[in-house]
């Protein structure tokens, strides 16, 4: 909790953490998702031109949003379909006075063509729901499965609103799970969105990698750029030099 | 070389070479393409059925045909198109005494419905020439090229010449570029092939893979295992206690 910040922007349960980099702040809610570690490589991943405009699709807390305009992005806009998720981000984004910066727009991506106009955006980030629907019932009030889960949008879903906004040679960057990677080089490759850069991350050197980051760009020929391993625990259980530099040297704020 | 075994079957500028597992020997030419790790890495990669069927697609020396026998393959049959290379393989498969179980045909695999029959093969394996070709001419002459380059088989032909031969629920293996994998993905799926195991080969642990393993299920659901990174040297420039266990912890036989 910070206490430099005034309170009354937070409702009850949320909290004001911190986002280090820049002094950024994030408020979160206890019982709802919270960013993890996913947010913070796929911020890092994109590539991000100085001043470049980006939309964030399913933007909940707003983390990736806050991040690319701290690494400075131009305009960046995220959209998000919770009215209470995305009535959050709006007041993270008020918080560090970045609402010339940052728009939080509710909405559903699958209706990306009553949001924003399309074609000209330089770069498109998503951390989506990984996790196929599968034959279990999801409350659409447990918004914590719905942050995780294809309920509001499916991987086609989230490609095709990329590839709606994107100017042409614009790019296209996501966290996913590494189960998916052959539905994300087919879907992509199919939105004409060629996927141009991969980087696998593993737990630790000897384990199965458990998330993915991939960007594509629109128009590109065939030819992908597979990076090193990205490895987040050493041997003794610790953030490798490559994570703990993720995070600014610093460990302030709480990973889920 | 070795010298317990007859040399009348070698021709000018070959030597025998000692495969290591099972005492198998294998005949190289100086001059021609020799067999190297990517070899070893696939035919220890394909999930073989202990007596399963198996087709080599560009046999070349014949060592995948000779390393899936040593697993515990039934009948093996490599199809190799040049006929100086398919003569060689054919005399690696005799010296061994291997006749009854290894049978290398010297064929195009464009043309594969003219050599064998479709929809019966539990496996098919392949490391078949990986680079696109470019601007340069290549030589039909030059043969170590040609076993480099998508000059006589691109990637389409391939996959097609596995996706006739496999049975249902069949398995295809391959050792190929990372740069391709969104084309090896994409490749497979069109034909009916599920990519359903990946494997990243990575020289260090700091550096871009430099191969990548995958197998694929005619006729599976989507959803991809990626197993854990496959490092080939550590720090010191020794191989990893992961490659020595494949060359049975000798190195007696050459590497290129």
């Amino acid at each position: 909790m910070d206490t430099h910040l005034p309170q009354t922007c937070l409702k009850p349960g949320e909290r004001l953490d911190n986002l280090i980099i820049k002094g950024y702040r994030i408020i979160q809610h206890e019982a709802e998702f919270c960013f993890s570690l996913d947010a913070i490589l796929l911020a890092h991943f994109a590539t991000l031109r100085p001043g470049g405009t980006a939309v964030d699709l399913g933007a909940g807390t707003g983390v990736i949003s806050l991040l690319l305009n701290a690494r400075g992005a131009g305009k960046v806009v995220g959209i998000e379909i919770s009215p209470a998720m995305s009535d959050m981000a709006a007041r993270s984004v008020a918080v560090n006075g970045l609402g010339e910066q940052i728009k939080i727009m509710q909405g559903d991506l699958r209706r990306m063509r009553e949001l924003l106009p399309g074609g000209e955006w330089e770069l498109v980030v998503s951390n989506p729901p990984y996790r196929l629907v599968g034959g279990g019932f999801i409350s659409p009030n447990d918004r914590v499965a719905m942050a995780r889960h294809e309920v509001t949008a499916n991987l086609s879903d989230v490609v095709n609103a990329a590839r709606f906004l994107m100017k042409f040679r614009g790019r296209f960057a996501m966290v996913h799970l590494p189960e998916r990677l052959s539905d994300i080089m087919y879907t992509m490759r199919e939105a004409g969105i060629e996927p141009k850069r991969l980087q696998l991350v593993y737990p630790r050197i000897d384990k199965k990698p458990n998330m993915l980051l991939v960007e594509g760009v629109r128009g590109a020929n065939p030819g992908i750029d597979v990076l090193p391993p990205l490895i987040v625990y050493d041997a003794g259980g610790k953030y490798t030099n490559d994570i703990v530099r993720l995070y600014g040297g610093e460990k302030a704020f709480r990973l889920k």
